[in-house]
């Protein structure tokens, strides 16, 4: 029968899971890294491993926070402005014992209120930091929800497809049922359904949704008694002017009762994307409006088995929906870095969307929103046949492909779901802007070559 | 039918879970505190929470490493000791991307290594970084590895009884089945036991467990099939010389072949116990031996779901494992402080084991290690009378009866298990040294008070 934690012998749900952005692309980038091969990570939105540099203000008065000995130092005013300073000291004053101290398990009361008021302000209605749980990473926030909303395998979530894989990576783990939905189609259904994703700004496709598609995706889910699972964690990442960024739980409100007060939603940020990219401090939130009371209570209590969320990705949260206003001495600097950084990325989706369009059988949409590029790669007859000779899915072989020749890690479409016979890559849209000529340039070779090998003499014939 | 997150609807194994350690007694004391009640938070193992200071030079360093722009200002020195500006720099050369770029979801290669030399320095036997993973605090480990184990409901896993909740709650979380053992006791098994753990020093009970009880506990598994969870967070809070700290690995290793080839153990430390007490940086390591490779990667992958342990922390991390050496500037101030710590935790051990010692029907076995105390309350009939009339569990009456008293916040023995009517209440040993005597005073008369009210006039007799 073999030993307890034997594979043969493991959690079905933890075998079924897969995660395709740390897949096998990532394990064989990891590979020939060691090998000394030089890798362009683009397959997690991980901007400062990119050479984004983080923000000058909230890392003065995270360290400020981690050494509040400086604050007593006669020398800190040489090294930190006096607005860091008086931050610094503010977010301690909302702990009791500074970083090194658990909080409560929602996180620190004082910044759930700073929260809170970022989510009037930019909304318009009021918010309740009772129903708001400061989290490590959004991600560490969906999993708590949805390991709540999931019974058994007879459970199942509508997720959008194609979709970022923390969705079906946690639906298996939890044991429940993924329900794919393609916007133009309709879902035919065979489970229990209780709850909907909506990504937005999109990962991996980029789009923005109008207003006037949540309205239809609220309707919808009220119809239908589903919790909606607003994942809004690029909600700064915006590219184009036509379709701002509306919170879906702004657009609930607004529909009026009895609807907004009575369809469950739960929102999700983080400090990961945007333009502070603070992947490595695993800081985030979630907002729930019209979920009952015990369940708020049932959340904590799950909560709580972890103690706590990490404090100095509190802070940071509390910095980014509270950052410099005019006339701090802070503001100016903060606000050059965070539109330097948004206006490269803007460029940059843009350099990357027309790079893709120039090469042979690859279309790309323009990415609206978020950090991604999904280039749809329309791949030869005869591509697909060596695919299957190598015993891979044929985006999978294509892009082991590029990996070895240009050392550009990417993920292959399959990992988020696509149709049937339809082949695309995801690849983020974060490396350096001097550096994205070169990689484009590098992609196209790569590209050209390979569809000048697997395309037969008779020329393609789309599929 | 309701709505998808009304409580009736939840997921059962998330309303089944308890969480005493944050449960009842907690939000009570906390709801005081909002009342203006001053509340001595003695229920979570959280040290700077009561007043511990951090160490210096690890913050210095950490604070570095967020501020990495303070590297490149003349003033540095002023501020920080030149071993903390080469320690940081040490630290960011290990990361691609600083503080602000997600990990590999192990954790940092670098550190890995660093741990990996720190437990072979410790056992003298080799340790190997691909099995080491770091984790936001030992409880997401223990998380980690449990929910790999436990398939359902007939899957058991040995627990010491009292034990630490994170285990009962993880494993109901999880769906599996708690099968409690007592050291005097055997058990008697009806479902597929697949895991052991030990808790070492013991939470609650403070115990250190000696060599031929590890021996024996690893001769247990080996014969029974079943993995050893080590839960070894407190191994540097040993108050009494007969019986050091010794790891199961080391003991493990000791005992050679077949075993030592064989057992599947796991270990967790952490950064939020020890002098460190850095609770809220939420850090942690996990490391197997003789685990199954293929389960190793499929740990790897559920961890990566969640893509990165945050960064900060593994920093600290590797630090705690790797502290200042003699010769070093900041070496005899590191030493300083945690010896001050250490040896004030252990004179309120003795304090604290004395004091409740002193009391009216409380008995108390001295702390050898960790951070608490659980003293035994022996309830007189009428005091069990009166929990039955107000509905509560007798523990958890006294332990609200002294909230309410004294403000003492401490978690009632039955959320850790105990044995059919004996009662217990946990407190950790944390409050300030200068403010022992008044609390255990205020104890010792909230206490006598109780016991002579319920006592009958024919006097208690022992159940």
């Amino acid at each position: 029968m073999g030993k307890s934690l034997d594979y043969e012998n493991l959690n079905e749900n933890v075998k079924k899971c897969q995660y395709a952005v740390r897949g096998e692309l990532y394990l064989r980038a990891s590979e020939l890294q060691k090998e000394g091969k030089k890798i362009i990570f683009t397959n997690v939105g991980n901007p400062h491993a990119l050479g984004q540099k983080p923000l000058t203000f909230p890392r003065q008065v995270i360290a400020l926070c981690q050494a509040p000995f400086l604050l007593d130092d006669p020398n800190v005013g040489l090294m930190f402005p006096a607005d860091a300073i008086a931050k610094a000291k503010h977010y301690l004053s909302l702990t009791s014992g500074g970083l090194g101290a658990y909080s409560d398990s929602r996180g620190l009361p004082g910044i759930r209120k700073e929260v809170a008021e970022f989510i009037e302000r930019r909304d318009k209605y009021p918010s309740d930091p009772e129903l708001i749980f400061l989290t490590d990473g959004a991600s560490k926030g969906v999993m708590q929800i949805l390991q709540a909303i999931i019974r058994g395998p007879a459970d199942g979530i509508l997720v959008p497809v194609p979709q970022y894989p923390l969705y079906s990576a946690t639906i298996a783990l939890m044991g429940g049922s993924l329900v794919p939905y393609y916007l133009e189609e309709t879902a035919n259904w065979g489970l229990d359904v209780r709850g909907m994703v909506i990504i937005n700004p999109g990962n991996p496709t980029g789009q923005c949704l109008s207003e006037t598609n949540l309205r239809e995706v609220i309707n919808f889910c009220y119809q239908n008694n589903l919790v909606l699972l607003g994942d809004e964690v690029y909600q700064q990442n915006i590219y184009q002017d036509e379709r701002p960024f509306v919170s879906s739980r702004k657009v609930l409100m607004e529909m009026g009762p009895p609807i907004s007060n009575e369809l469950e939603l739960v929102s999700f940020h983080t400090i990961s994307k945007g333009y502070w990219g603070e992947c490595g401090q695993r800081g985030g939130y979630f907002e729930m409006t019209n979920i009952s009371p015990k369940t708020v209570e049932e959340i904590y209590k799950v909560a709580s088995i972890s103690l706590s969320p990490n404090v100095p990705a509190q802070i940071l949260m509390g910095i980014m929906v509270n950052p410099p206003k005019p006339g701090d001495i802070s503001y100016e600097r903060y606000v050059r870095e965070s539109k330097g950084i948004l206006e490269s990325l803007r460029r940059r989706a843009q350099l990357m969307t027309d790079g893709f369009n120039s090469c042979r059988n690859v279309v790309c949409n323009f990415t609206e929103g978020a950090m991604y590029s999904f280039p749809q790669i329309r791949l030869p007859p005869r591509a697909l046949e060596a695919a299957k000779k190598a015993g891979k899915v044929p985006d999978v072989f294509y892009c082991l492909k590029l990996l070895e020749a240009t050392g550009i890690s990417t993920v292959p479409g399959s990992g988020f779901g696509q149709k049937e016979g339809v082949f695309h890559l995801r690849t983020t849209i974060l490396p350096a802007e001097e550096d994205m000529p070169a990689i484009m340039e590098s992609f196209k070779k790569f590209n050209d070559e390979f569809m000048e090998q697997y395309e037969d003499q008779r020329g393609y014939s789309r599929m």
